[in-house]
């Protein structure tokens, strides 16, 4: 009987090792259905008695049954996962949040390909097609030839706020060019304007560059000549030591100065502020871009252009399941326009 | 002769059409090589010649092949893949993206699950567990049934930031009572602040839970009885609301307020300045937790408890990488001490 007894407490642990094993045959006979009942009890919207369901369910739980998505995937070529490229998590969560809560909506899970810098995005690429994500969103710069690997290999891409001109490539953008140009004639408008300066990105940032690039035509098409221009990283502290460079290189203070994103311009207010004991926008007036959280808290008010996320971020998930699902529709480019917001650091 | 063009032509469409079909096998054959020396050019820190390599990575551009990353989890029994279940992305990117920089650099990826509420866990874990992730990351809080479920499954889990003293699950905290109750005694220094007021988070957050009773704790043990409380859903606009509803509810400003975290004490900050033109700290003392990127800008300058977020996503790396490759080894509870950051928002 003590042999018999220890047999089975074995066999009750072999049982518990072998968990990842149990198949839906297993639970199946254990429930005493048909083995199709027991996948439809796992498919979203299938029909099945509420009995079986309870019966399926009790095995499940009793033999520690896990439903294999990926196996079920190999089987429909679906992985129901989509990869995302985002370089500057730190700087816009809400994009990722947004496209994640959209694609859970739609039962489509996000893996997460995060970049220190967009120069990274090369290395990533194998990576993120050996996971035979069913399409990608990236909102990080790839080049051509990175755009032809997606395409090489069967991936929809989505390109967030990085559009490519001349490439058959999908993607959804905020107009930098056209949101740069309002930010420059507001400031333009002021009078007392009379020496620009912009402080542009990180050098591998093709957002940043059209941004600065976009203001500067616009500058120049409005007559202003001689802006001043150094850059930082995006971050705060580089749009307070961009303050501070102007000041050395220039000898004083610029009237109005358009930073490349949120972030630069609100160290660049505190900058003057405290450190330069400044008054904005008397005695400087500060645009940003981006339309971040903070950008709005009381003691910034920042002018600048916010970036229709929630939108953009609903077209991103639609054209990519469009395309996973119909690989014949060809590619499409959205843009945006930002909503230029009126804050307390222009003078008026 | 164009039958036979055509006939080619036919074919290569058909090739074209079938690339996710394309296998190890056909780019070995098509290489001149053995289906082994194709996987160790895909299997990290493997043998295989300059050569070989060059053979093989032509054939994989030619075919269109993809290595299956997925199906080779199904050999192996690993999917590379983790799950990260978060709630409040928009509040604590860097967490996200601290732990998704660490795992990819172990060759492991993260697959997102955001909640917009921490309650709303339940439905998100059978999600889970479908992805046969090797294992998931929680910063969210679980119940214990919850916690089971992913023991049923046999899914090792490390909880971020949520503790759960009696049960053995693994965890990495920041020590939210001890930052409380430092907090605490740096306020109760000051002989001027009489009337202290707390500030707590969401209802359902176990964390602001943690953090409110800590400092009413520390009151008590003070002798500072009767403090006024109220409470904000952890963002900025409702920190700034709470500092209007504790002047209503109680009749004047509280000497010192403590926010179970830093977004609701810029709030309460800005409030106080902006709104009652009231100095911060003269007039009212302010402090946070968390430690956030703006609690350190000139503006704010805020007195608060820096969580160490870089050691702790490590050790949360570290720890869910062990189990998975030992599933033997026990639960195990990490706490790490916060950093007081001692800024301006506190009389001296």
């Amino acid at each position: 009987m003590v042999e018999k007894a220890k047999e089975k407490q074995t066999q009750a642990k072999r049982t518990v090792g072998q968990k990842r094993n149990v198949t839906s045959y297993d639970v199946a006979k254990h429930a005493g259905v048909s083995q199709s009942a027991v996948s439809r009890c796992f498919k979203t919207g299938a029909s099945v008695s509420k009995k079986t369901r309870e019966k399926v369910m009790k095995s499940v739980k009793d033999l520690g049954y896990r439903p294999n998505a990926i196996a079920r995937g190999l089987i429909t070529r679906r992985s129901n996962m989509v990869g995302v490229i985002v370089s500057n998590l730190n700087f816009y969560p809400e994009i990722l949040s947004e496209l994640s809560t959209r694609f859970a909506e739609r039962g489509v899970h996000v893996l997460l390909f995060t970049l220190d810098h967009e120069s990274d995005v090369a290395r990533t690429i194998d990576e993120v097609s050996q996971y035979q994500v069913d399409g990608v969103v990236a909102a990080a710069h790839l080049t051509l030839e990175q755009i032809q690997m997606f395409e090489d290999r069967n991936v929809p891409l989505v390109s967030y706020n990085r559009s490519y001109q001349d490439a058959p490539v999908s993607s959804v953008c905020c107009d930098q060019v056209e949101g740069e140009k309002r930010l420059v004639n507001l400031l333009a408008e002021h009078k007392q304007h009379k020496f620009f300066a912009v402080v542009s990105g990180p050098k591998d940032s093709v957002v940043s560059m059209q941004r600065t690039q976009g203001a500067i035509d616009q500058m120049k098409a409005l007559g202003i000549e001689d802006v001043a221009q150094v850059s930082g990283d995006y971050t705060y502290p580089s749009g307070r030591n961009a303050l501070r460079e102007l000041v050395e290189e220039y000898g004083r203070v610029p009237d109005a100065i358009v930073c490349a994103n949120d972030m630069m311009a609100l160290g660049c207010v505190d900058e003057a502020r405290h450190s330069f004991k400044l008054q904005v926008p008397n005695d400087v007036s500060i645009v940003g871009f981006d339309g971040v959280r903070s950008a709005a808290w009381l003691s910034y008010d920042l002018t600048t252009i916010q970036q229709p996320v929630e939108s953009m971020a609903e077209a991103a998930v639609d054209m990519l399941l469009e395309r996973i699902n119909n690989d014949q529709l060809p590619p499409e480019k959205r843009s945006f326009s930002g909503v230029l917001r009126s804050g307390a650091t222009v003078k008026t």
